[in-house]
């Protein structure tokens, strides 16, 4: 076994290999990319709660109940969502147009579509691309996948990491994308997970959710979640050893914990690049009455176009803050509350902390990583969120162009 | 009984005078107004649900739960919220002050503040500037009041009816504000109302609630309920007759009438002068499930930043419109709803309506009043919104400016 080299552009995991090329749906930019096992692995997925899922959502789910599976084919610039009976037959041809170039059966493999909703996906162009997709498969080319499924994205997003699962190192990496329509709950955006190691399909289930529910459902740019939100992951076992399935092992562990890192490190990319985003936010709730009223406040404090303009105008504005938190109808103790931005207490003991208190705390505003710390006092409720700032490029993106 | 003439600038109420003059607290605008009944009148009040209310509106909400009312003292430019006790302080100052100009009881004053959070409101300014407001009491100063209680609206906001009850000749008269951190819920924004009419205080309460819930609680700037939302009607039967008790008497239902059109005009118009808007927007959801997911469906669009910022750009972007909702999991049977804009069907029928239809919608998007109507063909369940626009002037104005 080979663990070959890291590196933002060039991220391996044995047995996997993948590859991003240009089909023609977007004009110039790659827009068709493969994922690729060489044994069958084990899969799980997240998918979006909306009312209207994609059409690819709703085979892949379907795919996922059972069997291992072998590949994923992806694409960007058409969604195929609101697409009626003519969604799934497109979602179905291009499970099969894959697996005819993969040598494996339609149920084998998954499929994801990221871009414009009620547009119908030029079959005829994804055929064509499949031969170049699959002629470029190289075991170091999720990068090329990564770039293959942006939309608005800035820039491409990849994580990986190296940890000793039963005495063999075994390498976990993702890729993401996501920029506009981002809210993932019990969900998320794209995201595509490899893990050579070993693991159970019940145990990679579970190990999916819990760790999508702390980190790719902890980010929000707008508000909106997406119709096409998708996260798989694959583990081959190329690693080798007995297939994980007891959360309580130490392997099992680890492997938890590195997959942890990997969504973290994606999710916190997520943020970073919202359309028109110029800072990444990360907003703490702490001392809510209860979990749920920390979670609305963290919501209403991310999602709020108030808080997140005077973000991006650095201005330290505790008031909005406060303000959605109590619009919010969540509970909070006025005269022992606390509101820190960049670590600076610009609010507490029932008031404003001063002229000096909110200069520093405006010149913190500037930094690129800003943190939103607020004690409510009225519980031990916390929870977080990554999220971005309200710029001008965000009116603009969504204003003068249709996504 | 004189009934004046009626204008935009001159709305006069008979029994009420009004006035708005400049006491300091803002650099330069009108920033303290005063409302006057020249005899005890029944009163009424509706108020925001946020857990952090203002100190004036926790004082005027004690003020309404008995006796009848003189005067009103509002001011704009510092909202008196998340101040302490020293709030509350504040605000029963501006009572007493109030009620020494006027040779009433503080009892008989109700208060309003708006505009800054977190700053103390500068009293001896309102002490100097309440001979001034008092001097300048008019029956036709309703149009200063309005004009003293803007922050960052763009116009002064004012509607009246007359209408017969009982044989007589009845007023009813609005001003509002609002602009931005706008989503009355079950409440609303500033918004003060008058009629001479004579009605009892539990019809009033009754009247004023409907009347709000169908009015001001149907719009939503920007999805933030404000910590200072109140509305306050006023009667103070100075047209003469029996006190109108009855809601199912043709007096009653005349003025209720009148007021479901003064708050209509008003709210509208609240719409239409948000933050950095272009157009207003009214979005009426039908055929869902229930009327809770329609209310929840229209919030969802509303609210949107995306399907604001289409509107913005003039995009007839129905994709956005059906996932917000699905976003929000409300129900929608795809193959059969549809989405219209400016009365121009985009999708029907399971997809989109083709080109022309786009381009057709697209130029009705560039009109200052667009209506965006989405079947959701699940149920009966129905309700409506007034929006506006994302420009890039909200990012501006919330941005550059600290409110």
């Amino acid at each position: 076994m080979t663990v070959p080299g890291f590196g933002a552009s060039e991220v391996t995991v044995p047995g996997f290999r993948a590859s991003g090329v240009c089909c023609g749906i977007k004009e110039r930019d790659p827009d068709l990319g493969l994922i690729v096992s060489a044994v069958p692995a084990t899969a799980a997925g997240v998918f979006t709660r909306s009312s209207v899922p994609g059409a690819p959502v709703v085979l892949t789910k379907q795919r996922l109940r059972s069997g291992r599976k072998r590949g994923v084919i992806v694409n960007s610039g058409i969604s195929n969502v609101a697409m009626g009976a003519r969604g799934l037959r497109t979602a179905e041809a291009m499970t099969a147009m894959a697996a005819r170039e993969l040598g494996c059966s339609p149920e084998e493999v998954l499929v994801a579509s990221t871009g414009v909703i009620g547009e119908p996906i030029p079959l005829a162009r994804i055929r064509a691309g499949l031969p170049l997709a699959r002629e470029a498969l190289s075991p170091g080319g999720l990068g090329d996948t990564a770039r293959a499924i942006m939309t608005t994205d800035t820039f491409p997003k990849l994580a990986s990491r190296r940890v000793r699962v039963g005495g063999r190192l075994v390498t976990i990496a993702g890729i993401a994308k996501g920029s506009g329509m981002i809210e993932p709950r019990m969900a998320t955006m794209l995201a595509f997970l490899l893990t050579d190691a070993p693991v159970a399909a019940p145990f990679l289930r579970r190990l999916l959710r819990t760790t999508a529910d702390e980190t790719f459902n902890r980010v929000s740019i707008d508000g909106e979640t997406s119709t096409s939100d998708t996260v798989l992951l694959l583990a081959n076992g190329v690693a080798g050893g007995a297939p994980l399935r007891d959360p309580r092992s130490p392997g099992a562990r680890a492997l938890a914990e590195a997959l942890l890192a990997v969504c973290t490190d994606l999710s916190r990319d997520l943020a970073r690049d919202g359309e028109g985003a110029t800072k990444l936010v990360t907003v703490r709730v702490e001392g809510a009455r209860t979990r749920s009223e920390a979670e609305r406040a963290v919501r209403r404090i991310g999602n709020s176009m108030l808080v997140k303009t005077a973000l991006f105008g650095g201005d330290p504005n505790w008031g909005r803050i406060l303000q959605t938190v109590g619009a919010g109808e969540v509970r909070i103790n006025l005269e022992r509350a606390e509101v820190r931005l960049g670590g600076v207490a610009v609010y507490r003991r029932g008031g404003s902390a001063g002229p000096r208190a909110r200069a520093r705390a405006g010149k913190k505003l500037t930094e690129p990583e800003i943190e939103i710390r607020v004690d409510l006092a009225t519980g031990r409720g916390r929870a977080s969120l990554w999220t971005c700032d309200l710029s001008y490029d965000y009116v603009r993106i969504n204003a003068e162009y249709t996504t």
